[in-house]
């Protein structure tokens, strides 16, 4: 297809379209001509993607083309590949000094088996920011969150070991990161107006 | 304190202090003169708060503003704080007209016990955001995602129950559904590191 055909197929607006090729997020199409290229089904599904990272998941260009470059250059060993997919995708909060509550929750969690992490610096940061705005965030409380996403994470790591082969494990890992964070962040909600409602005594329990 | 001490205090600069009060972010303070006004615990607070909003919880000016008037106009009864404070934080992504799927999946989870609520339309819209960038998001993984939140749910009900006042409670909806969600987005992908490790015999199951 052409160009314009990309975008029609997309809802994506043609100006748009050149302008992720510009940026290299979108790989070019086969030349036909001196001014013509011809596009195919994975334009259209790069397309979709680049939209889905930018106006669902929040990403920015840099984002974007971190997530795009791991999957055009997924690591060797499926061990490897969340480590490369965590960089490839922007932390929800960038990393303070991990301190030592974040420490002995980790160990007392079992996680600190895998190389330290990135991320705790964030958790470190985020826990003190939600402080900041006046959620007191006991310890319990922590842990509790703790059980809950890993509950999610296992969903995560179960759906990226049915993927057929790398490419659509290292796809499902780096967009779902970021593309579920949506998807859970709403059924919380819907959850908490029912776990709530239980709770008054608004509705009787299941 | 004057002014100047609140902006150092909270570690803002002083443009953007001035910047909170003539958003009618921050209430004013107390006027001691034509030109000096006098401020307290509760705005260092309220500073606090605002600036954690906007950086980590992401939220825009309006969303600010949506949150702090919830705050000061807190409802009458427990029942209905919950909807204030949904309404006061912006959704996670816009609303679609809600979609059969959804409609069932709230029906199997005993979710449709409460109200329709306007998160139902946002559901619809983030589920196919996440499968127009590619993650196929079957029933089975939707269902299993919805108790994993439910179970972070039972720690934010639990916690607004504990508030020794309405208000309080308010608060930790309000501010704890926006300021969580970078705390759970944290933790699921350190637990995604370690479910992913154990799958891989990389390290052994606790």
């Amino acid at each position: 297809m052409r160009i314009s055909e990309l975008a029609e197929s997309t809802g994506v607006a043609l100006a748009t379209v050149k302008y992720y090729l510009r940026e290299g997020l979108l790989m070019p199409g086969e030349a036909t001509s001196r001014t013509r290229a011809e596009y195919d089904d994975r334009h259209v599904q790069r397309v979709r993607l680049i939209r889905a990272l930018i106006e669902s998941g929040g990403l920015g260009i840099a984002g974007v083309r971190s997530v795009v470059s791991a999957l055009e250059d997924p690591p060797g060993s499926p061990h490897e590949l969340l480590g490369v997919a965590h960089r490839a995708v922007p932390p929800p909060v960038p990393a303070d000094p991990v301190d030592a509550e974040v420490r002995d929750l980790l160990a007392h969690l079992g996680w600190d088996r895998c190389h330290p992490s990135p991320l705790a610096g964030s958790l470190t940061r985020a826990i003190a920011d939600a402080r900041a705005a006046g959620i007191p965030l006991a310890l319990e409380s922590l842990r509790r969150y703790a059980e809950g996403a890993q509950e999610l994470a296992r969903v995560d790591v179960d759906v990226a070991t049915a993927a057929p082969s790398p490419e659509e494990a290292l796809h499902a890992v780096v967009v779902g990161t970021v593309m579920l964070e949506p998807v859970i962040a709403t059924l919380r909600r819907l959850a908490q107006e029912v776990v709530s409602a239980e709770a008054l005594g608004v509705i009787s329990p299941e």
